[in-house]
């Protein structure tokens, strides 16, 4: 997992359905030239919450991921996969999964009906999955808000420990930012961010989130074009005027 | 429909497993003897909270309420079914099974993760896969403290109106007795109460409760061994003093 | 404060109150008369939740204290006054107050901007208000729904211990009957349950208050007048079944 | 109220007490002293939460804020008073004195017990206190946290409407950053923000807040010395590269 860098916008895409609820996997194809092609945003999260990958099957996730990874195949750069859900069961059989047909990385969140009740017990809960993944990086999706666990990312991130070999960071979707810059200066420790309220995405990355994964499209007025915010959030990181010049005068860009 | 009439103790069923957390479907028998001949429990309630159903995949739950009807099989009078989950692709699969296979009648949860956000939300969701139960009676599971489902369950009831033809009841786990009687007394309709709460039975069998259905067996202190329970419970419906009696001084029985 | 044993039906007054805001003194004596000759009720709780004390200045408090108690001379049997408020300053000054002017017994909420973090903060709190009430019985009113306290009763009597002498047991404004039980039922210790729940008053008597606290006059239904209520009540302390059959057919009272 | 223009660093003040609980008035002239000379800070919020004013009585908090403004003359350039309590009767007499002795603004939290059911119960509130406070500024005090009350800010300023003619804004206590932008881009409204989550200042400034109330001093590692902030937070204000270079490596400014 070394060579897994998520830099800049990444898109949470949403899961193209029929009339009656199916899955639509002919347009997929078409998703990927409009993020690539019109945005250029080459690195997407497959199955999250925008994806509603929570209320699908096994075997429509499997279906999903397998028609972006295809469709994906030469354009995309990284393909993050959501393969949480409330049975421990399947939580595995997608992990595994992820890794036989060459997702990128795996997120995880937690069991929503029976929530664990300690900082250990969801640890416990991502050790088990994740040794499912092989040598897939892993991510915990940390969002509170649906997740409804009262646990601060930085006591689970102290409560993972030397636990998960292959542990990368979080999917950071709450609005606590002392609480995220917590997890990323921790001393002795690597936690990337990759920050998920659309709605405050610049102070996320102002605190040091390097990536930001958002629902895309998005009609939200905060969020830039994807080219322009995959352009600022890059050169962010190396400048941070630039970053907050177009905030100020985006037209100046 | 009109034959289901659920009255008394009703034992929610543990799942039992192997250490490695495979399902064993090998104990079911024996634990069908101990019910019926033991305690003289002829009602379960399958793959509910007790039995952990929303951990476990679609294939095992299945697997489950056959090997339960298959050993209860002219020794239960009624097998109901918890089909909730969050996948609603797999809700309906798990109705359209329960009725294949001969359940007395589904109970259901709400989604955990994509929780409703309004009471008519809610009902749509049972109602999608109800009519996937063909002609079995729908009871919605109510456990707020799981859900976090904010709405009241008279809310709710007043929501499902008209259009859950073979709605039932509420599997209804929670505190709030004075919600309990509101959709038990709400004029022109008929809903029967099937109490949760281990801990407040009596209470709840108080204000009207046909029915309990609680973890069996149980160390609670408060639930009496389901013999005396049962007749309890019945006598209770005409006599409430056999109850009282029974409560004040359990040795006079 | 050996003497005091609050039973039956005890009446959480209203404030009188002109349009302007002002407190009306004038209408006090004639709520005691309807309470006490229209419907037998003799103890009553003043400055509570129904009569909005958290709202009023303490020289309000003060001086509708003083005419309950002047109207009540010779016509009441207790007059509990509720002296919780966020400041510290105030409610030991209420406290004081409470005794020097001849109330029954003090009732303390927990502070509600600054909430104790821990329960052992709460009994803090609740010591050092009772050390200026004297001899008085000291009532904890719990009441998880206003204060946000997420600490049952059984918690807060087992961290009060042996800390307050004249603790005499919680005002029970919370639907949590198995918690209420766990109080009343505390090895070597007596704790009173005087019950807050209007609307699930029955149950409540059934787990074994032995008065009811709520407010009077009220259109609750499910609320007996307070003739027959006290009556049930009395008698449910000898004998279960006149409450039940009471319950089952009012009109045979 | 047109010369009330809050910017940069604003402390919030401890009360200091003795070691009894009673406030202690003769150390105010030395904490002006270390406010104004030590650290450049002119501009202080007396009896907020850092104060712990819902704790005092409100002769403590009149004379607490009597004390302040007699040290602070020709010193201090702006003394906000917390005139947020419970009892509507006492904040109406705190928001009278505050206008009486000379405060610069007054800031009103909503009451914790019987806390407003609508935002418009909130305003109700807000408007009848603000009436007497003369020409005074009103702020209005946002921290969910504490008041538990579930509105965003946002919706708040709606309601607010024209309702309240010196409203001049919100002090912020809470991080969603996303509804704090709704209340500064408001079209035809103007809606000061004073940001108070120590912890995340600077993303607070970021999006817009004018100045940062804060505890002070405090030992947040992430908070700037006030000298440094102060200018940080002015200069942020034109241009922002200096704030963040500062941010970045601190010992270059």
């Amino acid at each position: 997992m070394d060579q897994f860098d998520l830099q800049g916008i990444v898109a949470a895409t949403f899961t193209p359905m029929k009339a009656n609820g199916d899955v639509n996997l002919s347009l997929i194809g078409k998703y990927v030239t409009y993020l690539v092609e019109n945005h250029g945003v080459t690195s997407i999260f497959v199955n999250g919450t925008t994806g509603e990958g929570e209320s699908l099957s096994v075997a429509e996730r499997k279906k999903l991921l397998e028609a972006w990874l295809s469709a994906g195949r030469d354009r995309l750069k990284h393909v993050i996969v959501n393969i949480g859900c409330s049975s421990i069961t399947d939580c595995k059989e997608l992990a595994k999964h992820a890794e036989q047909v060459g997702a990128s990385a795996v997120a995880i969140t937690t069991p929503s009906y029976f929530r664990p009740s300690t900082p250990d017990a969801l640890v416990d809960f991502i050790q088990a999955v994740s040794l499912e993944a092989g040598s897939l990086p892993i991510i915990y999706y940390h969002i509170p808000v649906l997740s409804h666990l009262p646990f601060l990312a930085s006591t689970i991130l102290e409560a993972i420990g030397d636990k998960i070999p292959n542990f990368t960071g979080f999917k950071f979707s709450d609005m606590n930012l002392f609480d995220a810059s917590l997890c990323m200066h921790k001393p002795g420790k690597r936690c990337s961010l990759y920050y998920g309220c659309d709605e405050q995405l610049l102070p996320g990355m102002l605190m040091g989130a390097q990536a930001a994964i958002g629902r895309f499209p998005s009609k939200n007025v905060y969020r830039p074009s994807a080219k322009q915010g995959d352009r600022m959030v890059l050169k962010f990181t190396r400048s941070p005027q630039s970053c907050l010049l177009w905030f100020e005068s985006p037209t100046q860009l």
